[in-house]
Order: C-alpha cells, then sequence, then structure tokens
C-alpha cells in the first residue's frame, strides 16, 4: 500500500536509537510533508556527513578534519589519556567542559558473547600510545557494567609496565550507568575524585 | 566541539517527530558510526523521496505515481469518499483493510487558533468531488477531538445540498483520539458501525 520508496525510508528510519516501527513511521510522513524544509535539507546534511565527517586516526573521534580538533589542539593536555567506548562517552565528557586531555575511544567493549576481543578495540594501539613519555595518566572512563570494567581490567593489565599512572572515574558513576545518559555535574564530579585503578 | 556538519544534522534530526535534542544526538552518532550501512543508504532513500513522492492532485495522498495507486485503483468503490485529516490518518485506515473506497486528505483542521480556514484544506474542491454522481457516500473521518469534529460539521453543512449520505465514523473511536494511534481493529469496528452524521 505504501510505495517501496517510502518503505524503504520507513525501515532505515527504524533502525536508529529511539525510532520504533511506529515513530519511523509518523517521522517519514513528517520528511515526505515537509519536503521542501525538512527531507531534503535532511538528505543534504546526511549526504554531506557521509562526505565529511572521518573517524580521527589518533583518537577515533569523529570529525571534518584528520586528526580532529581535540588531538591537534595544542592547548589539549598530552599528559592525560582518557579511555572511551565510544564516541558518544567522548562528547558526553566534552560536554562537562572539566577534561582537558585527549582520548582513546576503543569503539566498543571487550565481549565474549559477541565476540568482541582486544584486537577489535585497538589495545595494543591504546599501550602504545601510553607509551608515549607524554602520558603521565590513563583514566580508564568505560562505564560501569560488568562488560565495561572487564574492559578497564584488561587494559590496566596491559598497561602494567608502562611508566604511567592508571585510574578510573570515581564512584558516583550509577552501577550499570552509560556516560552519555549522566547530567554534566555527575560526570564532573566522578572525574575529579577520579581514583587510582 | 561537534563540527558543524554534525550539528546541523542533530539540528535537523531533532525536528523528526519522536526524537528530542538527546535522541537526536544518538541517532546522529550512531549515522556516522554506521555509515556505509545506514548514513549513506538513508541519504539515498531521503533524496530518492524527495525526487519521486509526489502528492497525489486528486486525493492528497503521497505515492510516486500520478494519480496515486489508490485514486487509480479501478477496484476501489468510488461510490465511498473518506474524508480523513492528513496521510497518517489514511494509512491507518488502509491498515485496517477493511476501507475499499476512494479519500479525500485535507492537509490539515480548521483552527481559528493556527489561522488555518476553509480554503487551506481544499474543501470546495472536496465538496466538487463529493458532486460526482459516482459518489453516494462522504465518511467524515476526521478524529474525534473538538478541531476534528468543528472541521467534520463544517463539511457536513457543505455537503448539505450534495446527492450524497454523509457518515462518521462510529463510536468507538476514543474521544480525543488520533486515528494513526489507534489499532486496527478499532478502526476497523468504528468503520462498520459508521452512522448517519
Ligand atoms: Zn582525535
Ligand atoms: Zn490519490
Amino acid at each position: 500500500m505504501v510505495g517501496p520508496e517510502i518503505e524503504r525510508l520507513i525501515q532505515l528510519l527504524s533502525r536508529l536509537p529511539g525510532l520504533g516501527p511506529r515513530s519511523a513511521r509518523r517521522a517519514a510522513l513528517r520528511l515526505v510533508e515537509r519536503r521542501e524544509s525538512l527531507l531534503i535539507p535532511l538528505a543534504a546534511a546526511m549526504a554531506e556527513a557521509a562526505d565529511k565527517v572521518k573517524t580521527c586516526p589518533v583518537c577515533g573521534n569523529f570529525d571534518t578534519v584528520t586528526p580532529c580538533a581535540i588531538c591537534a589542539d595544542p592547548r589539549r593536555d598530552a599528559s592525560l589519556l582518557c579511555v572511551v567506548e565510544d564516541v558518544a562517552a567522548l562528547w558526553a565528557m566534552e560536554r562537562t567542559g572539566s577534561f582537558k586531555g585527549r582520548y582513546a575511544v576503543l569503539g566498543g567493549l571487550l565481549s565474549a558473547l559477541d565476540g568482541v576481543g582486544p584486537e577489535d578495540l585497538g589495545i595494543a594501539r591504546l599501550v602504545e600510545r601510553a607509551r608515549d613519555a607524554a602520558v603521565a595518566e590513563v583514566i580508564l572512563a568505560t562505564p560501569a557494567t560488568v562488560e565495561g570494567q572487564t574492559t578497564a581490567h584488561y587494559i590496566a593489565d596491559h598497561l602494567a609496565d608502562c611508566a604511567v599512572s592508571v585510574t578510573g572515574l570515581a564512584h558516583g558513576v550509577p552501577v550499570g550507568g552509560e556516560l552519555d545518559h549522566l547530567d554534566e555535574g555527575t560526570i564532573t564530579a566522578a572525574l575529579r575524585a577520579r581514583r587510582r585503578f
């Protein structure tokens, strides 16, 4: 009953987080209703993002410049390296405005169930970065979940012979909590009270 | 901190129904993370929809063919004309599988507050369609809200001198309910028990 073009739009929209099949249908309709003011600009914004946004080869952040603006910023403290699960966690960190170091984005967490191993997360490369003389502290900011803490312990073990302090975010991050769902104040408090891992 | 390309993507996504500012951010990240499997196909699907999906000049439905597949289908009963608020309501009607007539999509409801008058909804054109000898019944399926029923009464008044029955959906549609939020069974029951308006 709905044409294949709109069916495909609904099906792709339903893969966005926060949109189920019904809300994807409503979103598709809204798009077609607002062809000039929403559908065409959004299609263009997506094509532009697909064309211009790259993964930073240094830290794994998304940006249109390579390396990313954070890695390229000489005012960022190269002695602090914050390890996060994904770019959403990096953005959540940045929104606090209280971290002035650099990042390593894992792009996931260790998971036997999902078959995610250390090589998938670039942990060897992270350990190499931590060996740089400029790095004094690695902050393990993976989530306070079983997988997040398993990943943090794995990384901490592999940093044991590096000349860096290894710290984790302080309690204050709710158990089971993802950084991206936390308010800025909680993340800031957890960062300030970070403890030796 | 986030580049302007991603900011623009987030801003446009947040205008979709069901996505607030936070979920729009998560959706943008998901898109950039899944560049090949989601971002590029969705940008293409949107461009294709913008290019191919048109408003049917007869009924106001969206389709890639003109007139739309419903208007062009000779098996649809030309004696029944169902008046709906928008294409979402038309789709909700179609999902029931229990209506075999044709549609008139208003594209809104009368609203003094929003400055929506009869000319914005093409009501004169609807009355013209209802004058066609083939049309025996006009079903006013606008929502059971104040604006929906005001609009239905306005249309019924203007159909008074046409040789058509004017009916409305039966009680069964919850008061204040939008068609698109109803299950198929409720819509089917309301349609079967439709009453003279
Ligand atoms: Zn970077
Ligand atoms: Zn049509």
